[in-house]
């Protein structure tokens, strides 16, 4: 038996101890002052997290659960909208506007690959009846980034909503929400935010509100109108607040945000070259090229090696969790999580966790060096000047 | 300052430490064994708790998103409904009703009242179009008992649906779903179950299901089919669920079901006595007359005092946080919620810090005696032979 384990999943992840033992505590009656207060330091910090001068409302649900907030909430039923989709978490948003009686036009690119901007505008004049584009930041089933800068600016010019599931961005990579033109933005609380999961997080433009004004939702549950005015009349929710998420939050947002954002981003960025470089060295394929994703690292498993056998070995033999792929990816594909309460040690292990567990399945694994040269990529993404990375900040 | 303050709200409420321990564990990944057997553990209590052979499905939200879900898998668009309304919860199933666009039909009693299952019958005998009943067990605004069971009778007479809100009840009182015939009981984990706020449970009858299965909800996240295939077949949630609030839900149930449920609703009625013996002691009027929630005790304040000013003094002075009235009853209720992790002790210290309040408010409270009148009649409850209390099982 392992001595401990490692949760490398992408989320949920592993929680700090301060987030841990403000969990803990006893609970607050969410209509006094104090969960006030606590509601409205928290909300200060994810402004600067969303990079948003609006207000970030929290919701007791999942991060689906926001997803079909922002969709029933910005479009009536009838109304077409454009879905970027190349992967599970693309696929959901279609679920859910089709289940909203939305008509729904998909632009797909191949799994493992990002969407092009220029795609999505080419649809968008073809079709000017679309009022909004449902898509992904990081798209979870395959490590993916989209280019959402480059899609918020496209939809700004041609007057179209721009809806971001952030679920798997927020807190690992720059969305400076204002400054890209982002018109909804939502995350869920167990990825980024190193919080168990159960709240989801969610901010408007204000031309999305102006929508969201005129829009019937025909939810009464997921009612953003309200949670608004309730946030910034009152500091409280609509409804009663799963308490011990938000007392957690607000130590979280603490925790994160210590150093400043750029320190938040730089931390994902060096733990994705590590994972990255790890993976190459070990002559494995990366599934996703040159539109990855910070905080998850896909790794495509060489023909014939059987992927549950390789997560079952890891987590059996060295008490490493992670994930495998989704859909048509299953058993083809693992997915390593470095997001979160997670270090370059726990990544590490991780990588030698699917040394093992490929070699364990008849595989083999490149270089010996495969640790050194990982750790060394680590470091030099932590150390390399700001004008050699990519942009670590919101500006 | 006072050193120790006491929660006697009607939920959030109190809570256990081996709750409060659970609630601080690291992350489990909710695919993953060791969370899948939790879940079948807790799955097993809670059939228990609800009285059911029939799935409990855990769902990411708080007591009014299991609201919604009912109504809107229940229930299509155009179908005609029936409210039993005598309080601001009864107020929201025809809310929640009305934005799913069903057709509603309201039954009132006066606040404070119970509805009576013969004015359901007749409402019901006068339209046979009306396919759902729809009420509170207990009407957390008013602290009065909905009579479920003749209601759940009558509804099965006449082939409707009887949809119960037993979030103020679940845990805190008898109402054996499938004994009694309800159709849909659902609960909020921050009352009875004494965790935080943040998951819901919700369970149907056979019968229940089958027009769920008939029913296009329009709801992508709130599917209970899909929860139910997700939860009978692999244990699991069919999205990420809250899974620190479903580690704490199993400790919570092994904790309130240590002695069995004959226990859990005999301490519940034997403060319930203490509290409305000493509230009728201070010569002060209880809002609920016959038919009275178990957990909750609402006071009708004297004319000219003001609730805030009780509540304000109560909470500053002696530490001790209970609820006032809500809507029209603002300012003239006291509501002390005596559910969770609260005891005999507990409620006493909240039955003196009212006694306090009203003085400072410039009221008069009735005999000296009231806490010793009190105890005695909790330690009366406590130990009357079953045949001279009321029913404390399911069966």
């Amino acid at each position: 038996m392992p001595e401990k384990t490692r949760l490398l999943t992408p989320g949920p992840t592993p929680l700090p101890e301060p987030v841990r033992l403000a969990l803990a505590k006893d609970m607050l009656h969410h209509r006094k002052s104090e969960f006030i207060t606590i509601m409205r330091r928290a909300q200060e910090n994810l402004r600067l997290l969303f990079g948003t001068a609006g207000p970030v409302l929290p919701l007791s649900c999942s991060g689906t659960g926001a997803m079909e907030a922002a969709v029933c909430n910005l479009f009536q039923p009838g109304e077409k909208v454009l879905v970027a989709e190349a992967g599970k978490f693309g696929q959901r948003w279609g679920l859910i506007a089709a289940a909203r009686e939305l008509e729904v036009v998909t632009l797909s690119a191949p799994w493992g690959k990002a969407v092009a901007a220029r795609d999505i505008e080419e649809k968008l004049r073809e079709d000017p009846a679309i009022t909004g584009v449902l898509l992904q930041h990081s798209e979870t089933s395959t490590g993916v980034l989209h280019p959402v800068r480059e899609v918020a600016a496209v939809c700004r010019r041609l007057a179209t909503l721009t809806v971001v599931d952030g679920i798997s961005a927020v807190g690992l990579c720059p969305c400076p929400m204002d400054e890209w033109g982002i018109d909804c933005l939502l995350t869920g609380s167990q990825k980024g935010l190193m919080l168990p999961p159960g709240l989801a997080l969610l901010a408007l433009s204000p031309r999305a509100w102006k929508k969201a004004e005129k829009t019937r939702s025909g939810c009464f549950y997921f009612n953003l109108i309200k949670e608004r005015d309730s946030l910034t009349g009152k500091g409280q929710t609509n409804f009663t607040p799963p308490v011990n998420l938000i007392v957690g939050l607000d130590e979280s947002l603490a925790f994160l945000l210590k150093d400043g954002l750029e320190a938040v981003y730089r931390k994902q960025w060096a733990l994705t070259m590590l994972a990255r470089t790890g993976v190459s060295a070990m002559g494995l394929n990366l599934f996703a090229g040159e539109h990855f994703a910070w905080g998850i690292t896909s790794v495509l498993l060489p023909e014939g090696i059987d992927g549950a056998l390789v997560l079952r070995c890891a987590a059996e033999k060295f008490g490493v969790y992670m994930a495998g792929g989704q859909e048509h990816l299953k058993g083809r594909l693992v997915r390593i999580g470095h997001m979160g309460h997670v270090d370059w040690a726990d990544v590490a292990a991780g990588l030698f966790a699917l040394n093992q567990g490929i070699k364990e399945a008849g595989g083999f694994c490149g270089s010996r060096d495969y640790l050194e040269r990982s750790l060394a990529a680590w470091r030099a993404a932590l150390t390399v000047p700001p004008g050699e990375a990519p942009s670590m900040t919101h500006s």
